[in-house]
This record gives C-alpha cells, structure tokens and sequence, in this order.
C-alpha cells in the first residue's frame, strides 16, 4: 500500500501533523524514509508560489495524494457553518483556491475542520444546512475541476457535525455530487465508530484516502488500534489510496515519521 | 462485581449521566434492574436535604460507593487550578462539603473536572502548582474524615491537567496523602492508555472505583472496547470495587441502564 505523510507548510497551531515548516526540504527527508507521497496541510494557498512548490514536488519524486485545509478554520475562523454569510463565502473562496492547486497534483482536497464547530448560541440544524450549502458550491467547483473533495469525519469535541462514518455516507447521499467521498481516520474512529473495521467496510467504495494515528494520536504502533486487523480489511475492498501519516509530533518529529513508516512497512 | 450507575441529583449540562433529574424514585428503580449502588452526581451539596437523602438511600438498599463532584466546573466555573484566589477557595469549600456529605455514605469523593481546564492564556505549570495546592488542602479535610478522594484522569479534550493513569501516580506521589487514589474510567482511557489492561495493571493497588462507559461513551457492549479482558485483568489483581456505569443515556436513559447491567452481569 502506498504510504504518505502530513507536512504543513504553514506555522499552525494545529500540533497533530508531525513535520511544521516551510522547508520544501522535508520532502527529500521524507522521501529517503521511504514515504511514497507528502500531504499537505495549507492555510491559504494563495500565499504559496505553486509553481516553485510543483518544482520541489517533483524534484523530491513525491506524491502529493491530498491537500488538508482546516488551518482556515484554526487560525481564521473560516467555516462552511457560520451564520455569518461573509465567513462562509471567505471558507467556499478558500476550499475554491485549493481545488485549483489539488488540481496540479491530482489531489484530493480534505473537508474536515472547515465544516467548523456550530457553537452554543447558534442552531446546530442551521449549521448543518449552511454546512451543506457550502459544500454544494464547493462541489460544483470540483466537479467542473475533476477534482475530488473528501469529508473527513472528526471526532465530538473537534467538531458537531459529522463526527462518524454513518453520518458521513449520509451526507454523501443527501448532496449526491460523485466528486464527493470519504477520508476516514484512524484516531477519530477509534472514539467515534462501534467497530472500525465493520466502519471501513461500509464505507467502501467511498474513500480512497485514510489517515493514520493511533489511539493516543501518537504515530501508529503506540497505542492500541490494531492495525493489521484493519489493513486486513483494506485489501479485501480492495484499497487502493494512500495511508497517510497524520500524528502528533511524538516522541518528536523525526522519530515520529520514522516509527510510522517502520510499523506501517512491516504490516502492509 | 459489585456494579453501580451514576444518577445526577441536580439539572446539569454534562450530559455523560445515564439519568438526569431529582427524584429519588430512581433509587428503586436502579435497584429493581440488578445495580447494587449508585454513583451521585452532585453540584452542591448545601442544596440537598441530607437526611432525607440518606432515608431515601436506606429504603432503597443500594450503596452509594461515590459522589461526582465535576458539575460545579461545568455550572458555575470552580476550579482547583484557577488563577483566581477566590475561585480556588470556593471549590476547596465546594470539595469539603462533599467529604463530609460522603462520610454518610463511605462514599469516595471524585476529584475529575474540578480541577478544571487551565485557560490558553493562563500559565499551564502556575495551573498545575494551584491544583496541587486545592488538592492538598481537600486531602487533610480528608483524612480528618477518614475519607478517600479518586482523581479521574480525564481525556486531553476535557481537561489539560492529568489525562493519564501514569500522570495521576505521579501526582500520587507528589501529594503524598494516604487518602488519595485514583479513578480509571475506560471511555478516557481509550483515548489516552497505550495498553487499557497494562494501565489497570500499573494502577492497582491506587484505586478502588472504576468508571464504566464503551469507547464512543454508549454503555458497555456498544463500542470496542475489550471489557472481558479488562474485568480479567480486574480479577487477577483483587479489585475488589465497583464497577460504576457512567454513560451518554444511549440509545436513552431506560434501555442504556438496562443494557449496561445486561451486559456486564454477562461477563462478570
């Protein structure tokens, strides 16, 4: 199976991706581990000369599978669920500008964060309804792009709306778009779904991309998912996409992507 | 096993309590489904008519193995680890109140969400220092009792200050008093335990009272967490406690209190 890894290429107080930098010097570094594609997580694409990143790109001989965007959310507030007509229009503008980019790479582009939290005081049914409207403009953009957005279910306290996998296939069947699919996550799952392996199976053929950490979010081997038990499930549906490294910076950065590939290579 | 359920006594916010509401009909209730104790959930105890409460206890015949003390966090902010002097004093009270609330019941006093999340723009050390400080002076009102406080290591999104079984022994030994030990909750531990069962090895002989809930906080048997090798691992070291159900009211309060008791009277 093919195997990457999340970069952000911005600084994020996000902590769960495991290199932060700018340096397109990682990408040799992750290369020469053994990592077949880089993930990027970006902010605002708009602030990155894409032409010098597609030359670092394909100099390293990296993939670049996907694209993740819920920095806007983190740091800006953008969010496809605000009641503020402004936020939502800046967060669709945003997910517009990194469909372009994901284009060059044939990247999928990862809708998680940016769905964004509904908050107490605002109608959580509401949310949902801009949540999707958002996603419909969004949509049409990839679509006319050929590009493929993937909901990533997160977690209760990350975000309130769609937290699981059932809920994510529903919504890929209330918004009906085939550029829309799944990204499932290994760290999230291991909170939100009854059995991830039977998760997985049930969401296939709706993803092609999945993020991996383990329970404790540390690279995968520190806790307790077993993950031969779920790559099991992978080849039997015939996955084909990539397992992608999202963890916390654990024991630090550079054990992190190593111990993560070591374990990964040893069971795929 | 002796096995237990929490119930709130007061309207509350959290809502991990499998019942909500005042009444003490529940004690019957619970009783009738097999329990052989209930777990109180108590914000402030002033508000309570003791006697009564103990009367209604009685009739009912059940235990009252512990009392939960996090709602006055969630309602009304006090917090052992506040900047604030005044808040500090009020939840050390809040604390003493129940101590001698639970002596009626040798009951023990949980230490969970009433240390309280110290604020991003709060110094994290200063907030550690302040709850170790409000915890020593609930310890001597303690042992003056003769009663024991359980400190719930709780997971990273709840709290920033103990979310591990290895952190609350080292707060153990940093505190120092003989009435202090710990409470391990299997939802948290999902989320923060490398290994479940080699954390409830590591813990015994520090703990007394185990909270109950499956990996996505549905009762027991609705997740995947592996209780049967877990109560093993409670059996080979002598655990002699209750095993104390504090779960979402999922699918509702009724069927999540009945299947939690169907479920773990299976296996124990």
């Amino acid at each position: 199976m093919k195997l990457s890894i999340v970069l952000s290429l911005q600084p994020t107080r996000f902590a769960s991706l495991t290199y932060q930098g700018k340096t397109e010097d990682y990408f040799q570094k992750i290369k020469t581990l053994g990592y077949d594609g880089v993930e990027l997580a970006i902010r605002d694409p708009s602030l990155l000369d894409w032409n010098h990143l597609e030359e670092s790109i394909k100099t390293s001989g990296l993939k670049v599978p996907a694209i993740g965007t819920g920095q806007a959310y983190i740091e800006e507030g953008l969010r496809f669920s605000s009641p503020s007509h402004e936020i939502r229009k800046r967060a669709i503008e945003r997910i517009k500008l990194q469909i372009l980019l994901a284009k060059r790479f044939q990247a999928g582009v990862i809708i998680g964060l940016i769905r964004g939290k509904v908050q107490g005081n605002e109608d959580l049914r509401r949310g949902f309804h801009w949540m999707i409207e958002s996603l419909n403009a969004c949509c049409e953009a990839a679509e006319k792009e050929g590009v493929f957005l993937w909901v990533e279910p997160l977690n209760r306290y990350e975000i309130n709306l769609i937290n699981t996998v059932e809920e994510g296939l529903g919504l890929l069947n209330q918004v009906g778009s085939e550029n829309l699919g799944l990204l499932p996550d290994t760290f999230h799952m291991n909170i939100e779904e009854p059995i991830i392996e039977d998760s997985f199976r049930k969401a296939r053929p709706y993803y092609n991309h999945v993020h991996i950490a383990d329970s404790n979010r540390w690279p995968p081997g520190f806790g307790h998912i077993d993950f031969k038990s779920i790559l099991q499930v992978l080849r039997e549906t015939l996955f084909e996409g990539f397992l992608s490294v999202e963890c916390l910076p654990k024991p630090d950065a550079d054990e992190a992507s190593e111990r993560a590939i070591k374990f990964l290579r040893g069971i795929v």
